[in-house]
């Protein structure tokens, strides 16, 4: 056995003698409700940064305090909940790794510094500010990022992951009458906001997802036939995606350009509509005021604010055709820019060891349709490479009502985050 | 002074001496928030009932008790809150026509059945079931029905009104995904709903209000020269509508396009979509089952089936020619007829005296936009004639946030009411 082998045997098997110990770590995470998407529920925000500031006390101490909060791992071994495989599975896996290490009174590799952030679902706000003020203090001589923020791309093969998406969020927002009306009365004799806003959002994306504004599709990065030959070997196909999709409603119906059109080209999505009715039933108003809301998935070499201008100008164009005499604005609301990585440096190569030593099997390199626009923030601010290192299957729902966590992800997650540990320090 | 006028003399100054406790009798049927359309107020609607009950039963005593619910006439002579003029105001104008009635000494010049309802925001379901089967039982030998569910054209003019449009409620549904996705995962490579749905409601409508599903436009009777003559009398014009708007986006900007636009043509609004995003801020959701909510306004001669079927095909023509793999279906949820009365029958003549009388001025034949369908019930069910007669102004903003009823209209309404029963008792 070579000296990390030695290691990391008895840390797996203190792991794996753990698991009740980390089932209930998470069970206890999830039942704390923190959206922070759901303004209500931001104080559980807070109670989450206790629970953890709890948790990491306790493991000075061997007083570990169990307790029941009615969320329990079904038999079929997932742990549902919101929040179990985004984000805090993979955050209770740093804390049962630090367990792990400290109970065989195993001496960490390299030296940790944790930045925990709770409001990832509302656009983190105040985060990059914060990363950029600690930059030279509490992150000070932080050689390397690590984020547990993504998951495998299928239910089959461990991943790493070297690419994500940015995303641009806009809406747009069209005012008529003075107060909502009823539209026996109105209906037929001014101008709804809702037919104008109906119209234009229909002009922004095509049913086959192709995105419609002049300029947009021209600003991406062209396909190189060394990209083009590295999706062959990915494990995935379109099975992989209707099963997480739960439907037959693929775009497309091979491999590579599924990937292509998650990873490198950029999308259109029509969220919702803000201000018009939105309940069951029958209710006959005019709504005096609507916003839409919509995004763009951004990829290389896209520039976020030339594609703010062709979105907005663009969509004022449209409604200027529509000759409307409603009041008109399209605005940038949320931006955050897309990543790619080196997946050949040291960060990557320490992660493919430790994927390799708990899966038995090489990581596929993957990039990501989603977007964690603090990657990028980290990687310029402290001037550190920065890896995604998942946990959680291509299928856990992350942001979804049955949002689950496999209780093998979770275990062997964790393993996989204390392996990493031991051959990024080995690199040193 | 002739027999009728002897009479109301000392009614009408019954009414203004009375006007305190009537205006405090509204504000407590206000202040109960019997909103039907919210379920979670269901139990409300309960209340309203046990408080007419209550005031009911109270008119045949003098221990009238005044409570402080909160809700306060402004200074400004209007009556500010939900239902005030839509419809507990005309309501409460029937009881206080009682009490008027009672503290006189003066018998009613007719026999009175009342029918109070809470449940109209929601469309009445049951009410007809009732009215049918009621008919020979409760409204036993009813030879007239007054309905108090309407305004004034505008805010000058009182008017009698004899014609209603009718209202078929439709909704789009759209599945796709099994859950609501990410759209940084699954945007560019499914088939997102809400692109459908955009889509299809798109085609229905265009920005002048004119209805772009083949047929419908065919099925309306066409203009008399003798109808057409109607409008040149009437009080209104473009700004009462900019003003009860509170914009100046009217499609139209003369008085005959605006009435027959709002009373005798058809017209479609586009009421929301249930399902997607529909909060403040940015959501990156890729929404799994959308619901588009419309409805068409229906005028003579159209057949309600018909519609259906144009609107239902024509619906399933469009997705279909979107080539789109999700579901898709359109129904009907709701319907309401629509309803034209002779205006110089007894019961319109009976208002118009009273009208007259109360105002000093001889009342506008109109229509309305808006749909009563129990009014064709009633009709139907008892072979009565159905009388429309309001007491708020156009500007009311009913079943909206700021919903008001000026004092004068609803102390003059009151009088309204009760010189109406004597007029129409005097024709019997």
């Amino acid at each position: 056995m070579s000296s990390i082998d030695t290691t990391l045997s008895p840390l797996f098997a203190k792991i794996d003698e753990l698991k009740p110990q980390f089932i209930q770590r998470l069970t206890d995470a999830v039942a704390i409700p923190s959206v922070s998407s759901d303004e209500t529920l931001r104080p559980k925000v807070f109670a989450m940064a206790d629970f953890l500031k709890e948790e990491l006390t306790k493991l000075g101490a061997d007083d570990i305090t169990i307790k029941d909060l009615g969320v329990q791992p079904p038999p079929d071994g997932k742990l549902i909940g919101r929040g179990s495989t985004d984000d805090k599975g993979p955050v209770m896996g740093w804390l049962n790794s630090l367990q792990a290490h400290k109970e065989l009174g195993l001496e960490l590799p390299v030296n940790i510094v944790f930045c925990f952030e709770g409001m990832e679902e509302s656009g983190s706000i105040g985060l990059d500010t914060l990363i950029a003020q600690e930059a030279k203090k509490y992150f000070k001589e932080v050689e390397s990022v690590c984020i547990s923020d993504n998951y495998w791309l299928g239910t089959k093969k461990p991943v790493l992951t070297y690419g994500l998406r940015g995303c641009n969020y806009y809406q747009i927002i069209i005012k008529g009458p003075g107060a909502d009306l009823h539209s026996g009365i109105f209906g037929g004799v001014i101008h709804e906001p809702m037919t104008d806003l109906v119209n234009v959002m229909s002009k922004l994306v095509d049913i086959n997802g192709n995105i419609l504004i002049p300029g947009v599709n021209e600003m991406v990065a062209p396909v190189t036939e060394k990209e083009a030959s590295l999706y062959k070997d990915i494990e995935f196909d379109v099975d992989e995606l209707n099963l997480a999709a739960g439907s037959n409603t693929a775009i497309y119906q091979n491999k590579k350009d599924i990937l292509m059109h998650r990873w490198r080209f950029p999308s259109l999505s029509l969220h919702g509509i803000e201000g018009a009715f939105s309940g069951a039933g029958a209710k006959t108003v005019i709504p005096s005021k609507v916003v839409g809301k919509f995004s763009i998935r951004t990829v290389p070499d896209m520039d976020s604010k030339k594609l703010d201008e062709l979105v907005i100008n663009f969509c004022n164009e449209k409604f200027k055709e529509l000759k409307s005499p409603n009041q008109f604005t399209t605005e940038l609301i949320h931006d955050g820019a897309y990543w790619v990585s080196d997946p050949f440096n040291n960060e990557f190569t320490a992660a493919k060891l430790a994927t390799e030593k708990v899966w038995g099997i090489e990581p596929d390199l993957t990039r990501e349709g989603g977007s964690i626009p603090i990657t990028l923030t980290f990687e310029k601010e402290l001037g550190a490479n920065v890896l995604l290192l998942p946990m959680g299957k291509g299928d856990d729902g992350a942001h979804s009502i049955n949002e689950k966590l496999n209780i093998p992800n979770y275990i062997e997650g964790t393993k996989t985050l204390s392996a990493y540990l031991h051959y990024y320090g080995a690199t040193k």
